[in-house]
């Protein structure tokens, strides 16, 4: 090209730094706590290896065809039926299937957001919503939160200021990057804001079936009483994320505009990989396989809050999450965990620096760290690793 | 939602016409011409079979997991190399595996296009691309074309009025919808306008691969002096477009920012979608079944213009294509091809009327005409309805 021809929206968009350290983290030797990955032995092999046959075998003709955007409908009314569980009532027309929940924050930016529209938006919150709503041109605005979640009575206050307020986008279950979960008074009262501010209230949810400890709470979508809350799910954390499988449900008319987005994108999720998902479901396997990772994760969380515990100095402290893949680690204040990543890298460990999960700076001194992914061999000897390092670089701070 | 939200980009935007027709064309005993589909009976169930079963048994641990933006290596590599044969030079980083080719276009529309900047497309062109690039709020300037394809000479005549021109988008080869492809000193001359231009040239090749007679012409891509061609595949229409993969080329400061792009939209395509393409084609099977569906579409082409031939009237001419799944077909000036598809469809045979892949109006005597979905005897049953359905309704509007 002889000349810049790129559109505005992705200047200076340079890519995921996340996805960025996780091609760091690929040396040998490395144990990385940095991604958000299950763990590799969480698949069911030995079931989707008889699955994917039959369906080639037995549905071939339909399946290697173009589908219909809206998604494989027996897999919508199995969805419509088991979100019931999470409080959810939703007809199969209201599921819509998407290529992973990802997928979902970008057809609701291309729905909704117009240049300088306003997201509000959790303080930390999921990276890749930011840079996924950047790329409509959004404006961010940060809601205070507190140790359950965003604070009610801060979300008005924070949108007075704002010329057109369009979204909230909150993860109130076992938040990405917190590993907080939100209340159920507090949701409720949420969604009651949301709704009189006029706002569409995106509920992310990627890992509500991951609760190792304490006790279920119903998803904001069950207190939506305007149609204006969109819930968000996947199969990435409890099948496979490299089947690209997630749905959104929401009011008709807001799933009839995301299906509009959806032609444009890619026509429809692949098909193989919804049959995947929805033969696996209809089986019954779903319950006995999400217990059996449940009790894999818990003992992952388990270990490494008590291996924080052993080896972390006093002055760092930690969430101590219900479920998820993730915990929040924080420095004192002052501290670089930029800084540190690059001493701890040496030393063969790796984790992802809290700031960019700040959509206006700060967090400089905070962490996210991963249990889900890593052996439990390698979370001893990663956690000790860590410990050390971050002992040294505090002793060399002071 | 007690107010309207939604964003101005998909405003009046209404769902491909072409994917509302199609949900009539699944009344029973409907012959269908609508539709973009391969032959159901051209997938290759037996092979595929056997190829996902091992991929999931000995490969699950990769490709269950995430896997990169870019795309499995292996395919990207396989791909690198198979386009030598339509002159392009490409190193595998220049390869990007997105999920079905049109992502490509959405892509291609989030890197390049802002608001009011235009698109010069060929005129009539395919319709979703129209949509995609109206969701980014581009301008359309259509080119001039005659039976060669767009016309050099107008190319810079039409793009002078226009204030910012971003990109030219062009399927040269057996183009939908009219079928005709664009022979080598014409490309020549249609890339060396463009890049005087200083414009992105869009090769969108969806057929390229499926020529039934008349000799192999070089991919516009093979005369990029300048790195400014991109140039876009799919195994869709080969294999199968149920698994959603497809690529394009470009050089690498192009590649980055789609990549950027991609991680936003789905971070990647179903990694078992991408094995087993690469499965498939590295085992050497693509080039026999590609001679079984050449030789399965060119009868059906064969048979359909025979068909015409023999049934329709004088007034009405198409065009005769040396390969792809479509011909185009003009009635007499005044007469609406929409008001004929309804006689039509009560007599159960249904086509798109053109008047959709038309950027500014017209061609309301227009209609494409898909030969490869229908059976040889469906061909034989439709063409007959459709040529009756025809005259007679020729008759009642002399």
């Amino acid at each position: 090209m002889n000349r810049n021809l790129f559109a505005r929206r992705l200047a200076g968009m340079s890519g995921s730094v996340i996805r960025e350290i996780l091609k760091l983290t690929q040396q040998p030797d490395m144990i990385s706590f940095a991604g958000g990955l299950p763990s590799p032995d969480s698949f069911p092999r030995e079931e989707l290896t008889e699955i994917v046959t039959e369906i080639i075998a037995q549905k071939g003709s339909s399946v290697l065809q173009y589908g219909t955007t809206e998604g494989y409908q027996p897999l919508r009314e199995f969805i419509a039926d088991w979100v019931k569980e999470r409080g959810i009532e939703a007809d199969p027309s209201e599921v819509l299937i998407i290529s992973g929940s990802q997928q979902g924050l970008d057809l609701m930016g291309k729905a909704f957001i117009d240049p300088g529209d306003n997201v509000l938006v959790e303080d930390p919150t999921y990276l890749a919503a930011l840079q996924i709503f950047t790329a409509y041109e959004a404006n961010f605005t940060s809601i205070p939160t507190d140790n359950l979640g965003p604070i009610p009575a801060k979300i008005k206050e924070v949108a007075q200021g704002n010329k057109i307020n369009k979204l909230i986008y909150l993860i109130p279950t076992f938040q990405n990057p917190t590993g907080i979960t939100m209340p159920v008074e507090r949701r409720q009262e949420v969604v009651s804001v949301a709704e009189e501010l006029g706002l569409v209230l995106m509920e992310d949810d990627p890992y509500g079936e991951l609760r190792y400890s304490g006790e279920p709470v119903p998803a904001l979508k069950s207190f939506d009483t305007k149609g204006s809350v969109v819930y968000l799910g996947s199969f990435s954390k409890i099948i496979s994320p490299g089947l690209r499988v997630g749905y959104i449900i929401g009011n008709q008319e807001i799933i009839r505009k995301l299906t509009i987005g959806k032609q444009t994108v890619d026509l429809h999720t692949s098909n193989l990989s919804q049959a995947i998902v929805y033969e696996y479901c209809s089986r019954g396997l779903l319950p006995k396989h999400l217990a059996k990772i449940r009790a894999q994760y818990k003992e992952k969380r388990d270990l490494m809050l008590k291996l924080l515990e052993e080896n972390f100095p006093p002055e760092v402290t930690w969430t101590k999450p219900e479920g998820g893949l993730f915990l929040w680690m924080e420095l004192p204040q002052g501290i670089s965990t930029t800084e540190l990543l690059k001493e701890a890298i040496k030393e063969k460990v790796a984790f992802i620096p809290g700031d960019s999960f700040f959509p206006h700076g700060g967090g400089s001194n905070t962490i996210r760290l991963n249990f889900s992914n890593a052996t439990k061999n390698d979370l001893e000897q990663g956690i000790t690793r860590m410990a050390k390092v971050t002992k040294q670089f505090l002793s060399r701070q002071k």
